[in-house]
């Protein structure tokens, strides 16, 4: 049987076959459905309405109108589905380092394109004669080992065609090589001393965003970026999600790489179309994105990453091409992998701290990534600790009923006037509020405490006498939308045991902060610089985030948004040798602090479960508030 | 349109679409068809019957029943067509080491199976802990580097299951790798101990067969082998038909590469079959061919082989995977091809070389491999001298009307009494003959001249009174065979022509071996021994040989038949390190004498147009003779 399934409003009609699911029906159309739960069914991200026709749900038949999780459902006839703005990832403010230049500036632009991983010689070659008849492949080897003594590869793609390409323009020829892992690999030979038009492009792969730069590697000039979310997203929300998915699921691994490829394809054909650059012209590709990140992308078995001890396959990725991985430019082209540390500090971090210059500075230097896992490197020119701590997708809006992404709709910023009644949003664009971003939830709590709606313990003050305070399905609940007020007429409410969601991931990040100096046995006042990078970083404030206690009580101007380091990173390994090496002894040299080890991080996760902390001398300039 | 042609009497029939002609619908009917010309439609070894239906031929329409040239004609209908045994190749006497151990012995075991192309390595890696979670790759290289300080490169194939494969046996695993080039590449990761059973193959792809042996690369045990034609023979008898046709039909480079490939493919179903081993098992392959050959098997430009200065693509090949050429066994098993000397002294000749132990003895050693090809080396120890002259397909049946290769049917051994009135004939496997092959040419040629048919010019005797000698189509000949005698029913007859086409390829070879000892200043007499080598070596007389002048004259215990050694040496570098790395050193060391620089080689072909000789004093042993 095969049923026609239309998905409003979007009106794409795909056809059904067997027993897909509407996720992965909508999937087929374009439309990528929000999934926390992987497709367990238990997360209700995924709910659409059926309007029209008959369904499967859970091996139950329906029929429409119903609402439904979408990853729950298969066709039992021809269908009309509605899919709100709820249930779908759509584009957002996907952060490229063109936009997110933060203050410390454009750092990439430190790296001279000095080596770009794809590189260009010219050689005039002696010809041959019957004096010295030698063969075409020796006498390039010798021409190419009188410029430098590396070891040399050239690829049976580039042989069969070397003896007409040598004699085209009489022993002129331009050699295009990766440097890539020290090993020189010949990935072109052409005529001429001309060099050939040539791109890179470097790629962030974040687990919720993917970004894209292209770069012209002959005249070291960035051409074009472009962002969009990870597809893999349908499949779970957070990188653990991920790799029960690949693991569990028949095909996971595939299916999930597949995502990621698609999702990377999509934009290398948006920077190039936009640039007018032919596919087969890009040479180099560098990534960087979280260990279980690039597990995925390069489709190695994840599943060892999040059982103790946490062992990840690999660190340093080998030297690979494009046709590896599927990747849709040259398949010849050399791919780099920026190194990692552990399982859960990858080659974002590695990359962000190359990018900012931490490990040149002479300063302490704290430098904290917060996303769905927050990681954290502390360290100067002589040393760098790293460690990771689970924050949970709380401040991207997981396990809020009304969390979102920083879409328009979004609340981004929270004023509540003392007592309670009275409540004032800002949301992102100034449309009508449809939930709440991670900068809005901050400035909630920090905004409910300074209202006294909050006691330090997170817990509602049960004696506030306002109506937003109200018993709800799942307990207390503090109303900051009423029903009439947003754009979707369903209210926006924080529970009390969102808040704990809350205060649980501050604290985590915090703990994580506290472990790292105490164990090195420093004192906060050490730190001499914060960098705050990733996504999130770019919109939160920094003073509300210190009052809840989510980050430590330095003054605001040793505070600094990075923006986008992976990419920057990426970038910065595109076009420099240097760059590469630096990757590789910061991640070789990086010592990661397994937070599970040891009691330290466990006291201080509890000792930070108060709003902003259990003691507040860790909060001087807080003195006299709340 | 679309006609149905049935071969006969093999009856098969395929399907023709647009304007193939018979040669290539006959390969698709798995017919393959002799072709000396290479397609020109001038060689004639191609005819064929059309006893039904309506043809082209050469643009003209033609109806049946015609003799026509397979290569030259298109179906204009549903055909008929006969195909004589003439026109066909056939499985003939395809050399195999176990059957052509010359009485130099079984050489290749004097290569211990020290390590074999693909070689295993058990280990035990410490399993990681909290205190040390690194990651999986950096254990394994840790418990490699142990053993070995080599480079190791693990490809990502083999990374993408490695989480899963060290942790199936707690951490004990056995590691296949290849050792070509120098450079350890990681081809498995298996769990346990215990070595898997590996197997490897041993090819030697000459011009006009194609030979397999099938190693287990852990006994290192020979399990099988198989010979065959090469089906690029349909496309030209020689590598300069073969050149021409690789660059100058469309697509020919990909045609012949698809046919040797197809050969080789076929043999390997043939010795799995026979010794019960999975494809999948075969992790290693060498190939030992002329240096022609080897650019087809590989699919690189060979046009400039032929171009004076002669200058070869390679002569030292990457190490490749068995993916690369689409071989019949595991994908990314090694691939490693003995290294050539120049554009017509290849692999085949530094297989030979190292196999039979040439380059370790003291005396001086002439080495002769008579094909198409003549390829010569002398030397010994301290140095080698190699040179190749163009003997002509002649020896081979080329050129002669009534030649054939070494298949049952041939003549072998021909006996002309004095007069030239009686002549007796010894065929392969006793049968009527269908024609001469190389050995029987050259015991007719000295035959003839003992019989005092044939002067020393190479020219009739035109007074001799016998009716054997006549006046042809072609101007005089002699009939070896009448029409009655013969399986044909056609006679068999050797042309004054076709007597010249033989001095000429006996002179050359003679010539090229003068010009080696004039070079380095050497008389004969200081070469201790001769091997020689090859096919076509194996079924001549050697006294018969001398006499004609084609070898030189040298007492016959210096004399050895050392077989297929170019197959011999493709077997010595699949199971041991010494013998790839004893190759190399060959193919470098060896200087290449190119016969057509300065005018000894002329003057020494000039020379040697007489039978045995001009200067009789070279042929002492002859003296008083014919």
């Amino acid at each position: 049987m095969s049923y026609r399934v239309q998905f409003l409003p979007d009106g794409i009609e795909v056809t059904a076959e067997g027993s897909e699911d509407l996720v992965t029906l909508a999937a087929r159309a374009g439309i990528t459905l929000r999934g926390a739960c992987g497709g367990a069914g238990t997360c209700g991200r995924c709910r659409v309405m059926v309007t029209g026709g008959r369904v499967t749900v859970g091996g139950e038949k329906k029929v429409a109108p119903l609402e439904v999780a979408a990853c729950q459902t298969v066709p039992a006839s021809d269908l009309r589905v509605e899919i709100p703005a709820t249930a779908r990832l759509e584009e957002h403010r996907v952060l490229l380092s063109a936009r997110s230049a933060g203050r410390l500036g454009e750092e990439e632009s430190r790296f001279p394109v000095d080596a770009p991983l794809f590189s260009q010689t010219s050689l005039q070659l002696e010809r041959p004669s019957l004096d010295d008849p030698g063969d075409d492949l020796s006498r390039l080897l010798r021409a190419l080992k009188e410029q430098d003594q590396g070891e040399v590869y050239v690829p049976l793609e580039v042989l069969r065609e070397l003896p007409s390409v040598l004699r085209a323009r009489d022993w002129a020829i331009t050699v295009g090589y990766s440097g890539n892992k020290g090993r020189r690999e010949i990935l072109s030979v052409v005529p001429g001393t001309e060099p050939q038009p040539a791109f890179g492009v470097a790629i962030d792969v974040g687990t919720t965003t993917v970004a894209v730069e292209l770069w012209d590697l002959v005249s070291g000039r960035r051409l074009a970026d472009s962002g969009t979310f990870n597809r893999q997203a349908a499949f779970g929300d957070d990188v653990v999600t991920r790799i029960i998915y690949a693991t569990e699921q028949p095909e996971g691994r595939r299916i999930l790489q597949d995502a990621v490829v698609e999702t990377v394809n999509g934009l290398l054909r948006q920077v190039l179309a936009a640039a007018q650059v032919a596919p087969d012209r890009v040479w180099a590709a560098t990534f960087a994105g979280n260990t279980t990140m690039v597990h995925l992308l390069l489709g190695v078995e994840p599943r060892f990453i999040r059982l103790e001890p946490y062992t990840p396959a690999a660190n340093e990725w080998p030297g690979l091409h494009a046709e590896d991985l599927g990747l849709a430019i040259n398949p010849r082209a050399a791919v780099y992998v920026v190194p990692g540390v552990a399982s859960y500090v990858g080659g974002d971090i590695t990359a962000g701290i190359v990018a900012t210059g931490l490990h040149r500075k002479e300063g302490i230097t704290l430098f904290v990534d917060i996303g769905t896992n927050g990681e954290m490197v502390l360290g100067n020119r002589d040393w760098l600790v790293a460690c990771a701590c689970s924050a949970g997708p709380a401040f991207e809006g997981g396990g809020i009923r009304a969390g979102m992404r920083a879409v328009p709709g979004a609340i981004e910023e929270v004023t509540v006037l003392p007592g309670g009644y009275e409540v004032f949003l800002r949301t992102i664009g100034g449309k009508p509020p449809l939930g709440i971003c991670g900068s809005g939830l901050i400035s909630a709590l920090n905004s409910l405490l300074a209202a006294g709606i909050l006691e330090r313990s997170g817990n509602f003050r049960r004696d506030a006498a306002t109506p937003r305070l109200r018993e709800g399905d799942g307990g207390p609940e503090f109303v900051l939308a009423w029903e009439k007020e947003t754009g979707s007429g369903n209210p926006i409410a924080l529970s009390q045991a969102e808040v704990e969601n809350l205060v649980r991931a501050k604290a985590a990040v915090f703990a994580g902060v506290r472990t790292m100096l105490g164990t090195l046995g420093l004192d906060l006042t050490a730190v001499e610089e914060v960098y705050v990078a990733g996504g999130f970083g770019q919109h939160i404030n920094i003073r509300d985030a210190v009052s809840i206690g989510l980050l430590p009580d330095l003054p605001p101007e040793r505070y600094h948004f990075v923006g986008n380091t992976a990419l920057k990173g990426a970038a910065a390994a595109l076009v420099s040798a240097q760059a590469r090496q630096e990757m590789a002894v910061v991640a070789r040299s990086m010592t990661y602090l397994e937070l599970s080890v040891g009691n330290r991080f466990m006291e201080e996760f509890t000792a930070a479960l108060f709003l902003p902390h259990t003691n507040k001398e860790l909060f001087p300039s807080l003195a006299g508030e709340g």
